[in-house]
């Protein structure tokens, strides 16, 4: 059994589960009580939050904690936003950040402010000038990922956390997938984490705030964390949380190195190993540990499926395995292969022997996949071009040809549309083309993308009575 | 060592810590994903739900898992206020709920709601005609606690929530204190409760909404927990809470009756030991376990440090041991004395030989603490009246005196005012009158307090030229 999927949770570490059977009989009191147990426990909380701070790189009394990512997210967000309201209502995030980000910064637009998503490249990283552009008058906060947790594609954050710094907007860091590996450099004014990402218990969040960052908690009032998160504070956890956050990160640069051995192999093997695979998020600005691939014709809850039987746990930005059957908003925004999209994210301790036996069952795996599928053969593999070709102007009318092409693949989900595409093609006279009508979402990212592969060219899409009009241009 | 003070934290309950380690290893993963121990953690978590569910008396898919009580509070009024916004923003509570109903009612009433606080009586319970009386057209929701964190007494809730259902309006009732307890009775609408009350673990809250209830979660969106709760779910304390509440259950009526006996003793015999001593909260309505007495010309924190000196732990509702210098809200709502305020909480497995312990202790800290201030002589105990003497109409200029004394007591804090109120009243002739001059928070309860234990008659307080002048007259 090979669990691959640490970007989602990753298992207890060691040091976490020690300090929380330490701590349950000294952690449970009440720490604001004056008595022997309470002092017991805030001395307990005051020790966790110094290491805590020290390992995020910021003072004991800037850093809070919270009961989640996604809750240090929240009211870090609220927070800042409300305590700018007089600059402004104007949020900066990039396309690719955390849900609870996208959320957060969604329900602020909603309650009268107003956003900017700034688009990311095909890599996956926004850049600095392109992020320091959609900074406003006013902008009251900024918003930006230390890593994609999705594809691994580290953020120029020091960078646009200097922009932000000169433009007066503060920064919010969503440090979630990389605080285990290092601290955030640059000057973010707001930092978030999750510790169950790094191995520690669920059930805590961080929340950095720094000294002269303007900061009013939102909801009703609550005396605990310096009144930035209401709640009793889950005293044994947040120890673990701390202990285990120290224990990674003496541990980074070896397993760093380890694991960034591993996917380099993952990413050197599996284009080798299967055909018609695009590796996605940059290759070289990156987590040590988390590998992105999509396979074209394959289905990728039956792949997620197949897998598990084989005994690997992987997660998956593919459209079917979403709920809203909706390829993941960070595949989207790098425009990138959607369809059998595979998430490795190797925990600590992951073997070599782990990672060959997963090449060694993926090929399978996804062939059975296309099988079952009745997919097209595979063509041969080719270099990805660095670019896609851009599409072409105008896609307006069809070209004329002597009988236009049409596939209906209307009501049919991801792979088939493509699968369809790739059917009819060979009927397709040089320099023809053929539309695919789809109301799958999927098939706006993939039907460019398997152009890409097959140095075809995407014409261009348009609404079409039911679903989309996607053309596609034969050139060889 | 004794922890007497279970009503803010219990200790961690065995089978609490049984069930947190077993399930360390199974519900670490994120219970949404496909794979095998995303199935694993979502089987713990669902199971965990029925449990919790059939405890509280609801169906398991009416019940959430919030991060603690305090959220799960805040989160259900928001909920329900926002789903009802258009009958009205009229909140109903009681005037001893805790501080995170009160808050958030008072967040609610800030953006433009209205908020009524229903009164206590002397014991501390709400009448259920009174509260009837409080409904209007344009509420929204109504609030109240099945049993008083801080005097114990018991709440008419199946009574205010047959009245709540006859107006439509929806009852949230805080169960925090009794749910370990039993089950809530009466046709409530939400119900909360915090793990951790009952020997779970931190970072548990029960949220409760009953099919039919109208409802609608604040705050950015979140998959999680049907919507309501944003952020991951701790597995493995949520497995702990449910496993101890149902473990708690199984002992209540045995432990009902043992702590029930001890409190009992400590209710009869405090009053016989120590001088001066209120016994507040209702005699026969409360919880078995929980039992809070004042004790005058006592300052609260001293008491409670001399107590944790001598190896008990309880906590106390007395200005001195606030944040704010006031007395706590409950003790205020109830009329009733708070100067050196103690609360006694028995966790489970008390012991007889501890309260003996504790009542051995308790009367020569009492007089140490009385020694320390220079308090007078104690009066002999008298038996107290069921309801005090109502204040004299309009106590506008003093009755005409020789030589009307005045104790300037501004700057003193409690028990400092009622002790200078004492040592000069000697000196007052039968029918004349003492008045003191205090900005103490606490002398609004402790002089008309300590009226009712001399037989004194409390005049009445009209502002003075700095802080508030208290007029008593001497009977005898």
């Amino acid at each position: 059994m090979s669990y691959f999927d640490s970007a989602s949770s990753a298992p207890l570490h060691p040091v976490a589960r020690q300090a929380l059977q330490a701590s349950l009989d000294e952690g449970w009191a009440d720490p604001a009580r004056l008595y022997r147990e309470g002092r017991r426990a805030a001395l307990l909380l005051e020790s966790a939050r110094a290491a805590a701070a020290e390992a995020v790189g910021c003072r004991a009394d800037e850093l809070v904690f919270t009961h989640s990512g996604t809750q240090a997210v929240h009211a870090g967000m609220s927070g800042a936003l409300f305590a700018r309201r007089r600059v402004g209502a104007h949020v900066v995030v990039s396309a690719v950040e955390h849900s609870s980000v996208l959320h957060a910064a969604g329900h602020a637009a909603d309650a009268g402010g107003s956003l900017t998503e700034v688009p990311v490249g095909r890599g996956g990283a926004v850049s600095p000038g392109g992020y320091a552009d959609a900074l406003r008058a006013d902008t009251a906060l900024a918003c930006l990922q230390s890593a994609n947790h999705e594809v691994g594609t580290v953020q120029p954050v020091a960078e646009v956390a200097g922009a932000c710094r000169e433009r007066g907007v503060p920064l919010l860091v969503d440090a979630a997938q990389s605080l285990g590996w290092g601290p955030v450099d640059g000057p973010w004014s707001l930092l978030t984490a999750s510790a169950h990402k790094w191995g520690g218990p669920a059930g805590v969040g961080l929340l950095a705030v720094r000294k002269g960052v303007r900061f009013a908690p939102q909801g009703p009032a609550d005396e605990r964390e310096s009144g930035r998160v209401p709640g009793f504070v889950n005293i044994p956890a947040v120890v673990a949380a701390a202990a285990s956050l120290r224990a990674v990160r003496e541990e980074a640069a070896e397993e760093a190195r380890r694991l960034g051995a591993l996917v380099d192999l993952i990413r050197a093997r599996v284009p080798e190993l299967v055909p018609d695979v695009e590796v996605v998020g940059d290759p070289v600005a990156r987590l040590p540990h988390l590998v992105t691939f999509s396979c074209l014709y394959v289905d990728g809850e039956t792949l997620l499926h197949a897998l598990d039987r084989a005994g690997f746990s992987v997660s998956s930005g593919s459209s079917c395995t979403s709920d809203t059957l909706t390829p993941s908003h960070v595949l989207r925004a790098m425009g990138v292969l959607s369809e059998g999209n595979v998430r490795v994210s190797l925990p600590r301790g992951t073997e070599r022997a782990d990672v060959e036996r997963f090449l060694a069952v993926l090929p399978g795996a996804v062939a059975a996949v296309r099988a079952q599928l009745d997919a097209p053969a595979s063509a041969p593999v080719r270099a990805a071009a660095p670019e896609p070709a851009a599409p072409e102007r105008a896609p307006g009318p069809l070209p004329e040809q002597e009988e236009p092409m049409v596939v209906d693949a209307l009501g049919r989900r991801c792979p088939i549309p493509v699968i369809e595409l790739a059917k009819v093609f060979g009927r397709v006279p040089v320099g023809g083309t053929v539309t695919v009508l789809s109301d799958d979402a999927a098939a706006r990212l993939d039907i460019p993308a398997w152009c890409e592969m097959r140095g075809q060219r995407y014409v261009g899409e348009r609404p079409a009575d039911r679903g989309v009009a996607y053309t596609v241009r034969r050139l060889s």
